[in-house]
């Protein structure tokens, strides 16, 4: 921690301030310029957290140099982590697209989409049980019956599955059905279900708000991981600003520097980002082009009939030419991507 | 709603527009421009909500016609609503101004607070029990020992209290003890808890997001209020942008409008919005003066040795000056405002 | 200015970076702390300037001490700066309100919206003769004719003329006719024209621009400043954020953070800030309260007829009720302002 | 256009409403509905585009239906646009890198500058002669002995010279020694500035502007183009958010979405978007990935000693690995991109 002083600042305000900082166990250093001193404090820096040190006399800045967080600092880990869903790796050297419908809708649809992940090359399958909702008038999701049907497609496609948690009181019950608990956007500065979902033995798939900086999305991983959750993965998913042609405005700088940042993989939502069918291509590619570990991308049997995100979801035979699309990109970032031979007949499921 | 054709849909396009539209039971209407054809879809637009529009074949555009919020709405109302908090009714002509510790830090400090509220002639206490911090290193509060002390804080002053719940497994807790349950700017879109405080008998100080519209917000409120709860008071408490002069940047327009789109009652939080002792004063009276029922404003005893929130904290003699500041433009505002006469001494809790 | 060294660099690297400090006269001093080492230079930060430290190796983070203005720092002047405007002065106990069209039209419709201005107790009146227009096809003014007209307002009114200026080579023309020459929010960083405005004897109107931060106007005034012209007035005209609801966000907290940055005056756009007719007045009354030295309104003959800005024009008789609806919170703001008597009859001008 | 009329419209205010639109020439079509009225516009909608429609009683809401740009829109050209920059074709199959360095600092940095470029592979050198600073304290470029130099270096190494145009009087000496006119993001509606550009035989390469959104972008083409010049490079260079992680955010999404609705060649500028050297390379992959027909990037031989943008300036090594990283993404985006064998010794230019 940098402390700079006012013009106007007495020595005595300079000396009260030191005592402030030593008094927690920290060493100061002075250094007086012409019209400022400043004032290093060496030691750790987390006990000066919660001091309101511009509301000592004297005080003009403050300028944190340590890192707030730790256990997803780079530095923390020896190399990049890879996280596990079920027997698949993300953060190495496969690229890892997982996919599905934006909700559950019932037992043939999210069949047909597991068979149609899976037969295009996917390497997870998502769908939401408990639908976060900007509007209570709104499809929300079906609950338990959802969870049942998203393990029932497991266990026949054999793909690990996502799914979103919303409340702390879900947990148990996500954690019972799901390989991966996805904490979406809207969440993630829900610390009680950061904390909660921390406790489990299960992935954390976490989505940065749509008003989240870099700095609070690691913050946000910081909480799971001090439960003792390690596995944690961070998606990408645009981010809200001024321009309306896209539904987020998608941050695709924060992929190589989370990369940098941290040592847990990064994958990117191309379907929210963009909020239109004919982006999820170009975003995905340049999200690969620029270091992302995989993808989540919303696909319906039928999108003009989905309940929810319709407007951005691919039907399978789109999603498998997306697949076919992607692999040049793959190869050129210097991943594993392998593509299915043919999409499923739809006949197959209900047969 | 309103369907807007491109300009290379087909007769047939617009047919399956049409029938998709009317199998739902609205009646549809076409105009036919030189270039686009226009459909107007005329009866309950609840059930379009899950229409994935823009996804069949010729659709451009689609433009919302009603407000997608029914029970918030100005509307819904024959005149404002005002809501009860203990005895106090936010949204009359009476001027509310809540003030309070960021958190509670121990049992003098809550106490002494609270006199210091009442002596000046504010109607009601904040205090944090439970804490959300973007950190987890961050001090997050006494918990529910701090929300027995605010309500011996209650007990002693008189005066309503409010205090933030976050999770849904605290809601029972908080509304055992506290006056009014406040939904933080981070759970403004966590549905799960908005929906459980809606079936409380509490009303709910509903804080608006980092990054949410004032759109969003209403369907917040309209969360809360389908539950059966009407009791919401709205908290404008500044947006993210660009600009990192302030804290967050204090939508003042949003006060305003809000006015105009609801009858619920809308008070302002300049400690939050400026993040600086010395924005509270401008912050307030520019609130007051765009239409505001209240303000929310954090003091404690000794800013400098807060716990949290330290920089945008007034002591109590600013608070006291503050109030005095704030009498004219209340006035100006056709608000009645009562100060009291004086700051206790502090020595009066302890003693 | 302060540099913070990176976890890995190297005493060469450290030594390195003082070298190419003190190279440029200034002095540096070391503070080692456990895992960075912090460089404080001492000497004329300007000089530092243009140095590209971020790219020496070693180097962490640069953190910036000194303000990047001078002559527009308030420790520039003694006290609060006035700007006179004709007979106007702005930045004094009176509140100056600058009223007028979006666009002068036509020779009735200014002079009656100078009488009108006057009559209400406006103490400037604007119009627009250069007109920046987002698309190519709109209403972009009636240039020099637009000038003339407005000096015949001037001479029957007895208002100082506020007007935009858009390119350098009209600043001879405009600073011709115009007591006051307006840099509109789009050319605010049109660094040509903020220097060609800096070297005529009139005053400058500086509107801040969509997405610059506080700082950013400030080093705009501070262009025009270093050409000689000391008399820059700020506007706050709202900046681009993601909500829809309003034309712009007006940052309302600008004022006060303004006031303390600088001795310059500032005032407030409320109808470009909002957009609509009705959000004038709140808009306003919180500008005041929040310490803003005047405020600039758009009014119109007719607004249902303007050219442009239509939607956010007051008639004539709104801007009176609107003054008279300001009296009270400009002497809660300790601010004098006198209202007229009454709207002069239209034909008047025509008679 | 489509007009809304509020709930409490009556037949009145809707026949004034048609009376209004049908006098300029245009047919309106009505659709009434349980709650609402619509009425469709029929014909030229540019002639309503100065109307405050919403000014008018009973008028709720007003919809756009064709875009506001004609010229820059895709349906104007067969197909796509290309913009011949000297012997070199943007929007083609071929990739087009221009590259050089922010400023032009002096004679051998430039002729150096040059060589590499051509020698990595890059079809266009860029380079400021007058720059625009945020500081008026900054190196505000060499000028007119810039330009001279531009000229020099692409004598000698055949690449033609993009430089920017920052003021209406600079145009003609701008244009007679450049073979691309650049306008900077600050002056993307500096409205006198893109009409000069309009009306010189020069290809222009318009940047989008900070706060600019896409069909800002598109309008500041239009403007450009209706003067008759049809050769604009529309280049994204990201746009200012709350991330402060990255100078600016990146905004990828906008080049597929400018694909689809305009013309016009589309390149990235990854330097200034993402500040810093190591993001250059991640940029432009995903840039090339999503679309883009080219790029334009910072270097400097020694960018720790530029006078400008040094921290995210490549050296010329740096450079020449970056176009070879970049060809496999080319290849897979199915673009020509040859790069040269190697760098040329910088002594080369002194000798």
């Amino acid at each position: 921690m940098i402390i700079v002083t006012t013009l106007d600042a007495t020595p005595d305000d300079v000396d009260r301030i030191r005592e402030r900082v030593e008094s927690l166990g920290l060493r100061t250093h002075l250094s007086r310029g012409e019209t400022h001193t400043v004032i290093g404090c060496i030691g750790d820096e987390e006990k000066l957290d919660h001091l309101p040190l511009r509301s000592l006399p004297g005080v003009a800045h403050v300028h944190r140099v340590m890192k707030p967080f730790k256990l997803a600092a780079r530095e923390f880990a020896a190399g990049p982590s890879r996280v596990s869903m079920g027997d698949v790796e993300v953060g190495g050297q496969d690229l890892v697209v997982i996919a599905g419908p934006c909700s559950v809708e019932g037992e043939e649809m999210i069949l047909e989409s597991a068979d149609a992940v899976r037969a295009a090359g996917g390497k997870g399958l998502r769908g939401g049980a408990f639908k976060p909702r900007t509007s209570p008038y709104s499809f929300n999701g079906l609950g338990v019956r959802g969870l049942e049907l998203l393990a029932q497609a497991r266990e026949r496609s054999g793909l690990p599955v996502v799914t979103e948690v919303m409340d702390t009181r879900q947990v148990q019950d996500v954690a019972g059905h799901a390989d991966v608990l996805q904490v979406g956007a809207r969440n993630m500065q829900n610390f009680a279900l950061l904390t909660e979902v921390g406790r489990v033995h299960r992935p954390v798939l976490l989505k940065r708000g749509m008003s989240s900086t870099i700095r609070d999305l690691l913050l946000a991983a910081e909480y799971v991981m001090k439960q003792g959750n390690m596995d944690v993965i961070l998606c990408e998913r645009g981010i809200r600003t001024f321009e309306t042609a896209t539904r987020n405005t998608f941050d695709l700088a924060a992929i190589p520097v989370l990369k940098a940042e941290t040592h847990l993989p990064v994958i990117a939502d191309p379907s929210h980002a963009g909020g239109r069918r004919e982006l999820v291509a170009p975003l995905s590619f340049a999200a690969i082009a620029a270091g992302a570990d995989g993808l989540m991308v919303e696909i319906h049997p039928e999108p003009s009939q989905a309940l929810s995100d319709g407007d951005q979801s691919l039907d399978f035979d789109e999603f498998r030419e997306f697949m076919v699309g992607l692999q040049p990109f793959a190869a050129a970032a210097g991943r594993r991507l392998s593509v299915g031979d043919r999409t499923p007949a739809r006949a197959a499921v209900t047969g």
